[in-house]
């Protein structure tokens, strides 16, 4: 086996998401049930927009698989764009011949504005099509199938809200034994919060948030058991395992912030 | 722009094939009869099987273009396999009940042995599937991506049948005006041989061997014009062009030959 | 031009470091005066071990250069560890006859521990000194590189100290224009504060804090200016800009603490 | 450990080459006396030049290996260039006063004329220096170093001229017991032929060619033997094995030629 590699395509309002994963090994059980549930987690969470409910992810397997067991082959995964009968036209792949009005407003924080000068197009609509969270869905299914190739191993992988707003970690987990924690209480949690007391309270700091108008930052947790030591290498820059992670988080588009945000819009005020 | 890159997929008797091309540029005209002319040509040639028959290839475009344009982002193409309704059970992806004798006789010069041996499965379906001239399909979707990405830059791509077994290369062709060969009558000509009299003595050959029991070797041509100089580079080895062009083209199946099958042959019941 | 890699080679205690950077184009002016200020602003710092003082580190080109312009070949530097002499049989390539003892305590927070049960070694000796701040002198001497090319498209990059325990930062530096800040105060600075009542402050509480047998965490800033935007891409994961210079810098070992070192030392107790 | 990877650097005339490899794990005993018995092999052969005199290749090796034992970190190898002495100011990395005369008649077959034209240079040195059979002094090192690893693990690899000129192939080779042919005959051979009527021919032959002023083409054959099947991949294009070797392989200059000279001959007019 070769190290594994993918490719995710599709825009938020295309027909769909596609994603190839090159370099699984022959013989590992895998069905779409292994990775619709992790398409379904990303779909949760309290205070979702309204699209979280238009679409049910579902994941189609269309290569790479045989009879529920992998072939060593590259594995494709569709994931079809439920709302793309409303988009048609507006995301036709083929030229159309009505006119389309361009989005022509940049959003602060986003790819808009560089990605509108870089391409020289006065419709946004090119770039945020790509420069979108739905696109981490593709990521999702990709992970799903590293998941499950990893679970034949014994490696478990979970993952955990620790905190948001103001609302602290618990204290009582043992950091020893992350097996040993509640993650079926995580994954009824809308919060993914790890005690019904934390998720209460992260709820409330939710909805003040809102009512206020405003946004919160937190903490995810994301534990692993099982793994062998020495993952990674200390030996060269590009092979070391807590900078290949971090590349990955930060890849997220929604997963950076600002500490400061006045500041931020100071420089920002400053700038103009 | 970066470098292109594609990941192709899909078996051989599955759903279908699917390639990812990534890292073309923004603003490249881009529909699908752009890419099915090549799918058609690769079905061609004289004395092709009959699956060439079930299978008129076309590509669906599903990301990475938007109105005719390509987008900058990753662009799907998906190839359905027509036969694919014969083979829902032999090649399901979800496991089945039934139970489906395997393949179980490895062909000479094929990826049969090695791959059982490596994977070991006594199902020759599981190796074969993948390793099919079938897959050349995405890869020639892919390349007429990039072929229509170097047309926007002048440059111009084409080939032709120089030889078949005996018969010997047109010997009245300008080499220094590829640009003036008779493209058209190889488009046309059913060994895309460039005159009509070299294709007859081919065509005769082809029909001369089938009736012997035999096969016949051959040589292509490439040809591109308005090549910038210095494509490539004599800086570094897995930068040179010519050691590239050669990697892509040995990754062909069929590509491979032996001049002297008998030594091997022999070579083979020595080992035996 | 292709992309830019480098590969970085050498121990800490070894006859010295190398570094091959291919990938740079044919005509860009380049001489070791151009690297070394790098490598010394890299061994200042206040507060800094004796081992700095030793090295006065100096890069030697020695391919891809000729007659000061460079040849588009891959460039070598060599920098000579300049104690070396004194660790000819701890370190020596060779087989020796000696016995040398092993280091056999591993470090909390380095890769000791998790290298010796990767390698199966009993000597720390052959993990540390791979994995070690001095490997950094490479990569500063790949930037050096870099940035002289950078700067010969008009680009420019600068560093400075933006906070060090609890000294805040300048207010009064105007975000919009990074060319206008004191950048020689920053480089005479022994903490690269930007003002001297910053510095003077930062070296203080380092005082204090070595006084208390403890350390520091602080905040550094890294601006460019005159830079193209749109680089990077928001298309795929792998080349968004943001992402790799996280991985860029996380890779880097020091650079890596824990916000709430108390409750780090709590889990690790618990896990023992 | 993940795949090997290696960068190659150095001017034919310059100070010598170095070689970085990264990827090699930690436990393989390595000294200079693996390597250079393959740079010496490289510099033998009937009929080749002066410089072949001048230079003994000797590999020190700078990064990676402690007591005789690879760390699982980065190796240098640095291969000085001993006619170096003689071009210190033609090949001076720093700037020079003298005015150096440029060479300005680009070689046929080479980089030469592609190169001036790419880099917008009259002197063809800035070309002809990296693109250089010298190049492959380093290949031929980081290569030693693959062997011996792959020794390490039983696999053996041999090389032998099968075909120089019209001299045929040895019948008598037994193809499926490699291990069993008179390699220490190749070894000893001036053209590495395996039989010593083989090896007179070839001599033979090149001493005629010579005399009427032209070149000879001929065959190699490298056989590796207790290899594990399976190698490589068919389910990738550039994973398959074949075509990797043969991009390598191809990268090397001289290993190309043109079966039919005149034709070439009759072409390159054509174009002028």
């Amino acid at each position: 086996m070769g190290h594994l590699r993918y490719l995710t395509a599709g825009e938020s309002h295309g027909p769909g998401l596609t994603v190839i994963v090159e370099g699984l090994p022959f013989g590992v059980p895998l069905e779409a049930h292994d990775i619709n549930p992790d398409l379904s987690r990303r779909q949760g969470g309290y205070g979702r927009g309204g699209r979280m409910k238009i679409e049910r992810d579902l994941a189609e397997i269309r290569s790479g698989v045989r009879h529920g067991i992998t072939l060593g082959s590259p594995i494709t995964l569709l994931i079809e764009n439920r709302d793309w009968a409303n988009w048609g036209e507006k995301m036709s792949v083929e030229p159309i011949d009505a006119e389309i009005p361009p989005v022509t407003k940049p959003r602060p924080g986003h790819a808009d504005l560089a990605g509108m000068i870089k391409y020289g197009t006065n419709d946004l609509r090119n770039i945020l099509e790509r420069s979108s969270a739905r696109e981490t869905t593709a990521r999702v299914a990709a992970g799903a199938i590293a998941r499950k190739f990893l679970s034949e191993l014994g490696i478990q992988i979970r993952s955990r809200t620790a905190r948001i707003g103001s609302v602290p970690d618990e204290p009582e987990l043992d950091p020893s034994k992350p097996s040993t924690w509640p993650w079926d209480a995580v994954e009824a949690s809308p919060v993914r919060a790890i005690t019904p007391n934390q998720a209460e309270a992260m709820v409330e700091e939710i909805d003040s948030a809102r009512e206020n108008g405003t946004t919160l930052g937190g903490i995810f947790e994301v534990v692993a058991w099982n793994v062998p030591v020495g993952l990674g290498s200390h030996v060269h820059w590009d092979r070391k395992l807590d900078a290949k992670l971090t590349q990955a988080i930060v890849s997220i588009n929604a997963v950076k912030g600002c500490r400061d945000r006045s500041s931020l819009r100071k420089r920002w005020r400053a700038r103009s």
